[in-house]
């Protein structure tokens, strides 16, 4: 399953409106077929893993990240089908499928196919991989991920404005992958004049797969390509699952103030600023007992000489 | 080696004007001595752990965190000599010690009696360990250490002063344990007339081991029980060889622009504040190139929801 979730991550933020899935067929202790939900939502996962499997799925396990679906479309077949058609002999799901057409049918089709089935597998971790899509479903409104880079005194530029670089190439090259995993990225009307950032992605191979450029602005800015939207309020208009805010400090105070953050990303430097340009101002917290209980340390890592914190909102 | 550091850390802060040293004696694969310097710098790590051993430091392996000493004084005798008369058949030493009465000559002492000496295990960690001792020796000042507990966005309070608390109890508890192991504690004037912090050592078992109060204070104040000291270059008059500067953010930023902090202790809390606070004032930096190369993460540790980071000055 773990396997699976990785897989998964690949097309994340570039499947909606489906959900990003993996899935792994195994068959006597050996990989067999590996598949993913593919761009743009089609082909399925499991769907890719079978094609690859070919004869070698029969009687084979196949670990999925969500239930497989139970609803054909003018776009492919049911997943449930295909996986019976195969002849797979157990299918290991993390998640059921939240989908109305869906929702423990697509199991119930495998169990009356004789074939054995379970939930529940990881679960925590591939509601995380599918949190855009599950958002998306649940609050109508795209994961929304704010992304800071600060000193160890929580600066993200000097007194002057100067803010390059606080932190490393390392740790700027995982900013950038992170926008490839986004459809739209969001910079306040401030940030975009004076910093005027590119938003797109510069690494190699991936320089196609630039977001969705957003600016947040309560005034009309002259932003070609760029969608403008008046308040973190209106992100439900915006397209795709999963959007990045990457600054400034009033657009990341202002979807705070919202409680529009689901993930936070902290790049943070080995370096004291003071005095400096604070990461955020004011997110209209009332007493420090209110501030806690919030946020929860998903993963911690190193990038270079930096650190990247993961935190996610605890709802 | 690691074993003697970890005894030689028990004493830390309370051993000047000796280093703090740990000594461990193995004979056929087993420990039979331990010792650690004594409160007050007597009797020495070596001295406790033979005196454990007894004869059976007979033909054993003596594993200490700095050279023995050469030097015999009113407070005891060498514990080279020691060594040598306990019949050790090894000793390895992490370092050598600078002391112009020592400085080789202990080493070479036991050398002379046949007794097989090496140098140089675990030195970087030997050295950290007796870093007040050794700033002392080459500085002719104390090891300071600045203490910050800062929410993620680096505020140490709420716009409103709110600042209790921004760390769980662990953190706090671990703050406290830190305490203990300074011979001196400074805050600022401003915080200590508005937190009226108590500055002691609340662990069961430690409540005797409270640092001397040190006020940080360009006029005159009344602070009965205090050192008053008008500017972070007072330090070198300051007793022992460890000073914890814990705060406000007026002094943490005055011992910062004079880079006179060696070591910082970061507590950081899971919660974001907003326009707080921000921990530190100007330090006096002109340009971010300035800024880095400066600290490097000595140790992050988890503590309940809060995280602990360890970062020493680069010089």
């Amino acid at each position: 399953m773990a396997a699976a979730l990785a897989l998964a991550a690949r097309t994340r933020g570039r499947t909606a409106p489906n959900p990003n899935v993996g899935c792994v067929i195994v068959s006597d202790g050996r990989v067999v077929g590996r598949g993913w939900t593919q761009p743009g939502g089609r082909p399925h996962a499991e769907a890719m893993a079978l094609a690859e499997a070919g004869a070698a799925a029969r009687g084979a396990t196949a670990y999925v990240t969500l239930e497989p679906c139970a609803h054909r479309s003018p776009r492919g077949p049911a997943c449930a089908d295909l996986l019976v058609a195969a002849g797979v002999a157990r299918v290991v799901a993390a998640l059921t499928d939240p989908d109305p057409r869906t929702d423990g049918a697509g199991l119930a089709r495998l169990a009356a196919a004789g074939i054995a089935v379970s939930t529940g597998t990881l679960a925590p971790a591939a509601r995380e991989s599918i949190a855009g899509f599950l958002t998306r479903r649940t609050l109508g409104r795209p994961q929304v991920t704010l992304k800071l880079a600060t000193s160890l005194d929580g600066c993200i530029a000097l007194a002057d404005g100067e803010s390059r670089w606080i932190t490393g190439a390392e740790a700027r090259a995982h900013a950038h992958l992170e926008r490839a995993r986004h459809e739209a990225i969001l910079v306040g009307r401030g940030t975009r004049e004076i910093d005027r950032p590119r938003l797109d992605v510069r690494l190699p191979g991936l320089e196609n797969r630039a977001p969705q450029r957003v600016i947040l602005s309560s005034r009309l800015v002259d932003a070609p390509g760029c969608t403008v939207i008046a308040s973190p309020a209106d992100i439900a208009t915006l397209p795709g699952d999963h959007l990045l805010v990457e600054g400034g400090a009033g657009a990341a105070s202002a979807f705070l103030a919202a409680d529009l953050v689901d993930r936070l990303l902290i790049y943070r430097a080995p370096i004291l600023i003071g005095g400096g340009r604070a990461a955020l101002g004011d997110i209209g917290l009332a007493s420090l007992a209110d501030a806690h209980g919030r946020w929860r340390l998903d993963d911690a890592r190193a990038l270079g000489s930096d650190r990247l914190e993961t935190y996610v909102r605890q709802r």
